[in-house]
């Protein structure tokens, strides 16, 4: 007698914690610098000095009843502020900080946005394949459909004709991802203009608004001078949900925002059922020790050096042993062809090995990989080798 | 085109929020001596200073990778055990720290297990008055209906009789809360055990579990030697969702845990289900340096000098004016007698001399009113010539 939902989401598996569990495994048993683990998304460069000299002189110097007490539901005013400012100066846009919502991180965000789009069983969010597999669950469980759009296979940016056919009149929102996980792929400025000008053509043929929501974590993580278009200067009805888990390397302290432009179509209702969502799903009043952290770091940027060296290390490196991978020009990243077409199979070859990657049938396209370069150097010098080792090894 | 339930919930406007917002206004006009502001219960004594002390001991000597990494979706397993050690001794059970899913709170822990306990649109969880307001938006997110036994106005412990009439097949499960927001009372041992004959008499009536949900934010504030019962050595099928927000002062940093104890009726996929939940309602791995923080200070404990300073005062100087006040055991809340019976009237009549109370019917009892002790010492000594001038004008 218990929700027989929410037990399949707890007790299913998912691929990348077995991998990852795998890898520790048998770390024990042939020696860590023997396992090449490419598995997980989570920072290797610690969080800037700032961050944790701003945490240290909080506690020391400010009023420990203000610092860990209740904030207001969507955060300190003061914090949104300061995170509103350096947003706005950067963006070159309007932003006040009572368009932000503070949320734990950009899960809670997203949920969030979907439960307050939700209005039947017949509504749809629309995502781009390869999609980061966590937006099914979050979608499905408001009670809206997933569908997606497959992957453009050439580029990694997105198929519009398909986009298009697929927008119909129960299309709450489309979410896009960029820079991309798993794809490491950053849309280009063209590809966001052809997808606002879709949306505001469906949105006049429906009547209705449909909403862009703009998820992302990995907003600051571009290389060899690549910007992230700015999405909602592109495209009026957008929300942002942004999390500093990469950014400032802190995942594990839940922190992020919601940005709904004062300029989106029923703004305020929908900031307000936002704020409602919120509420029920557990987590109005984010950390506040790390609010006033994240609002003293707002100016604070990633020292993304070490991504890069790895970056480059990674990818000339596979592409010189004949891997084909997409574009790396964002997060942390690579995705590449299974050399023969099957991801499966191959995962698993290169398990065999102690070579972890990630096949990419969870992100919604078949026949690719997933590495998170987010390793240490040593580790992607000494699994080189490794994968030339199974590139060969491919029948022909 | 958002969702209206979400939109609902998030507009609302809530009689406590409103009278603290009152409170600042009057402040700015009157001065903030000539404001009695009883509305809120957010504590007013600071964190031990071990909270502090671990919070920086941990960022100046731990892996800041580490730190601020993700946890897995539970918690730090170390950090569960070394609660689960503290909690093992202090109840004399046996537990273990992979009997606690850690949380961003209790609002989170009561969401996870009431989606876990969620069936069909029957589903009924059962709430005793007065309980706190959020318990309704909780359940009823979840799809399930939320009813409760009126409240035993004599004791405020709980009317037994209707209790057990109430229950019927779509029971899933009984919230209690004690030491208990709003009446400050503590469930006795007596009741307790009464409460769990029912139970079990019940869940053999309907051949199937019916769940305790203990929810202790409150556990540790108790005063006059007297202790709350360990609710799961009473009743075997308790799930207890705690919160270090009140016991540690730390509301804002959202930490908290869920204990699912062994011996629970489908334990494991329970657990499983939780886990579900958690991940669908975006709230899985908690604020990690937060979580390391609790584990160290585990066998600390709250200084409630200042508390207890205050129900004193505040209890035999209300008593002497004649006001009649609940019992005040625990917490940090006194729930007294509107002298008329209208709580609103009552309110109303106070809030004109910025005396700034809560009237019951949010709590789902009428003609009581609310005050948050958690407060200054000094704002009591002030307020008592008003609760003694409102009370002589009180028509007979």
């Amino acid at each position: 007698m218990y929700n027989q939902y929410c037990y399949g989401l707890g007790s299913a598996s998912s691929c990348i914690r077995e991998l990852f569990e795998y890898g520790l495994q048998q770390a024990a048993i042939v020696g860590k610098e023997n396992v090449y683990d490419f598995s997980l998304g989570n920072p290797s460069i610690p969080a800037p000095a700032a961050v944790n000299k701003a945490a240290m002189d909080i506690i020391q110097n400010e009023d420990s009843l203000l610092v860990h007490g209740y904030s207001s539901a969507p955060g300190f005013a003061d914090a949104r502020d300061a995170v509103a400012k350096e947003l706005a100066e950067r963006t070159g846009t309007e932003i006040h900080g009572s368009d932000l919502y503070f949320t734990c991180g950009a899960a809670p965000a997203l949920i969030s946005v979907c439960s307050a789009l939700h209005i039947d069983a017949d509504t749809e969010i629309l995502g781009i394949a390869p999609f980061f597999p966590e937006y099914r669950p979050f979608i499905e469980s408001t009670g809206s459909k997933f569908v997606y759009v497959p992957a453009d296979t050439d580029q990694f940016q997105i198929d519009l004709q398909t986009l298009e056919k697929m927008i119909n009149k129960n299309t709450q929102a489309l979410i896009i991802n960029s820079p991309n996980n798993p794809s490491g792929v950053v849309f280009s400025k063209e590809t966001l203009m052809q997808v606002a000008d879709i949306l505001t053509k469906k949105s006049q043929e429906f009547g209705k608004p449909i909403y862009l929501i703009s998820d992302e974590p990995y907003r600051e993580l571009v290389y060899d001078g690549i910007e992230a278009p700015w999405v909602p200067s592109i495209y009026h009805d957008t929300i942002v949900c942004y999390s500093y888990s990469k950014s400032l390397s802190l995942p594990g302290e839940r922190i992020g925002y919601i940005y709904v432009p004062a300029k989106l179509t029923d703004a305020k209702n929908i900031f307000a059922a936002i704020a409602g969502a919120s509420r029920v799903l557990g987590h109005v009043c984010p950390p506040t020790l790390i609010q006033r952290v994240v609002a003293r770091c707002a100016y604070e940027k990633p020292d993304l050096e070490a991504y890069d060296v790895n970056r480059k290390l990674l990818y000339h490196g596979l592409k010189e042993i004949g891997y084909e991978c997409a574009s790396p020009d964002g997060a942390f990243y690579l995705f590449a062809k299974a050399p023969k077409g099957d991801a499966k199979a191959f995962s698993e070859k290169c398990k065999q090995k102690n070579l972890l990657v990630v096949p990419s049938d969870d992100f919604g396209v078949e026949g690719y990989f997933r590495l998170c370069y987010c390793v240490s150097k040593e580790m992607i010098e000494r699994s080189l080798p490794i994968f030339a080792e199974v590139f060969a090894d491919e029948p022909e």
